[in-house]
């Protein structure tokens, strides 16, 4: 059996101590299931720029390109607050997702039953949702050129970005929403403003015309990107997949991962174009949340996302899928066991710190 | 006394049902308070196209540029999703916005009680709720260039659209936030994505230092736009003031209007600057809501985001304080009897059409 090469990038905040326990499941499914996992680890983020004084180094770049897969954490913390816009922590990422040519970004949205409570949405709104938000991370405002800010004189700066967009990216990406539909309830909703953005009138010509094309065989519907953000508000559970562009992806997988009540455990999957050769894709693999500074280093935050994310890893760079499965119907079982962290602390639950809880997964995995 | 000038563009949809109910408003307050309005009426949007092949006529244009405020009901419909881009239904209110150099819309978004239980949050998070947000109109995405489709050639077409802000467009917006701010518990909190966008960097830093410069007894707090919609969702009553840009603007403030369960009663208001010789400012003042083409023409759509609308425009261009607040009181009374039109229908309330609803609406005023 060849090795199976992953390359993990912890960064700040809680990031480490969740990497911590996905760390022990490799290490248990090396040993008792032979998984044949390589690890290496690299630094991104804030610790990598008080290492290198860069949001990621040249090394780990290469280390990163060359792995089967990336495990990553989370980045920033007010300590970085003020470090220069180029090595900020976020750009580890950004550079991450655009020269691994990332530009799937899978965004589950489900409601863990356990948790429909949790949700600021009435119980019956969310109980069982399942949404698939495919967002694409590699176009649009996140890179597009010119993205400057200049000095008028005056007094007066002026401030540029530019959202760009170019057939065969919308295809693409329109693509893995209408395969990944298959595989679901067959149904996508394309979001974009094309009643504002001329980015919008091509994003909806070339959906359309790639629905038309390879997918007709899967339900299609047009939203605007505004009134998608109101009826995900309305009535989640009207949509299977979404897809929609880098910006708008970014602002609506947000808010459909906290109507779900389990915002904490919620992972994502950012994969490239299968290789023509290997057929193998570029992929990383994050937690939705953020690094969480205010409770980092307490042995308190939540590891489910970042489990979750391993989950999804096997599942689609290894094709574990059974591995996959089990993996969440442990995390599933853990919380209807009551075993919680704070932040998803429920009345009459037991409280458990990050690696309990890391432990209890392994223990039903 | 001199005249009070008032354009009413009641647009497509259920626009004209709408604005048939302020114009009793208008007819009663002109015969019992002596109000003094001058009303003039033209098209806009679908009915403009029909009429002039323009989503609005150049006279139309120029008589909402003379007028001292702008009453506008709704545009665009399934019959107009084929009109060329520059001749769309929205193009018509945009070029109002623009021409008018309405750069500061005025959101709010407010539960009302006897609305509590149709939001679909949990009701104690909406319960009271009264969040203003303030949207930057008329820079931003909507309006920078290049904005355009370029054919690559081999099939590739590339869309561009241009995110541009000027010192001096965000000085003036936050300068409204503030003010604002101060007359209600005096928080605002600012979202952009200066994390990604370098407009993000530039709006945080003026925002700032106009903060800083004026007004430094306002609380101020700054949040990551895609942050700010899961905030929105997860607890909205953390919010006083939100002042953010046009295209955030459009999402976060619709998402916040769901929140409230009362989408249907919403309006808005749009201003200009003060004029530096009459200190008036142009206006415009619109529902949230759409044109809802499934149920025009039916006497059953909701009149009272427009009525409301009507009401802004007496706080905000007349002055007309306590008028404006008779006017609310009376939207509120007629809630709290049980009367509603059928898309706030509850049980046990009695059902009424549009025009009823503006009649009712009219005896509590
Ligand atoms: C950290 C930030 C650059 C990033 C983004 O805006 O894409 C984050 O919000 C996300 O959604 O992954
Ligand atoms: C109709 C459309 C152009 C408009 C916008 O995007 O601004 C609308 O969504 C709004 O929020 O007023």
């Amino acid at each position: 059996m060849t090795a199976r090469n992953l390359f993990l990038l912890p960064g700040d905040g809680i990031g480490p101590e969740a990497m911590g326990e996905v760390r022990k499941i490799i290490a248990y499914m090396n040993e008792a299931m032979n998984a044949g996992f390589v690890t290496d680890e690299g630094l991104v983020g804030g610790s990598a720029y008080d290492a290198h004084g860069a949001a990621i180094s040249e090394g780990d770049m290469q280390k990163a390109l060359a792995a089967d897969a990336v495990l990553f954490g989370a980045v920033g913390g007010p300590k970085w607050d003020d470090v220069p816009y180029e090595v900020r922590p976020e750009a580890g990422l950004l550079r991450l997702r655009k020269d691994l040519e990332l530009f799937a970004n899978l965004r589950p949205a489900i409601c863990y039953p356990a948790l429909a409570n949790a949700s600021s949405l009435k119980p019956e709104l969310v109980e069982g949702l399942d949404i698939l938000i495919i967002r694409e991370l590699t176009g649009g405002v996140y890179f597009g050129e010119p993205k400057t800010i200049t000095d008028l004189g005056n007094g007066q700066k002026r401030a540029i970005d530019t959202q760009v967009y170019d057939t065969y990216e919308i295809e693409r990406i329109s693509a893995v929403a209408f395969e990944m539909a298959r595989t679901r309830q067959n149904r996508v909703c394309s979001m974009e403003k094309r009643n504002v953005m001329k980015s919008g009138v091509l994003w909806n010509q070339v959906v359309t015309a790639t629905h038309k094309d390879k997918y007709s065989d899967v339900k299609l519907e047009h939203m605007l990107a505004d009134a998608g953000g109101m009826q995900l508000v309305r009535a989640p559970k009207q949509f299977d997949v979404i897809v929609t562009d880098n910006l708008f992806g970014d602002m609506l997988s947000d808010v459909a991962a906290m109507l779900t009540g389990s915002l904490g455990m919620l992972p994502s999957a950012s994969l490239g174009a299968p290789d023509a050769k290997t057929g193998k894709r570029k992929a990383l693999y994050e937690p939705v949340h953020g690094s969480a500074p205010d409770i980092a280093g307490q042995g308190i935050a939540n590891p489910i996302a970042m489990i979750a994310s391993f989950a999804m890893c096997l599942r689609y760079s290894f094709n574990l899928v059974k591995e996959a499965d089990n993996l969440e119907k442990a995390i599933a079982n853990v919380l209807d066991k009551g075993i919680r962290t704070g932040d998803i602390m429920a009345e009459g639950a037991k409280k458990v710190g990050t690696t309990e809880m890391g432990d209890a997964i392994l223990a039903e995995f």
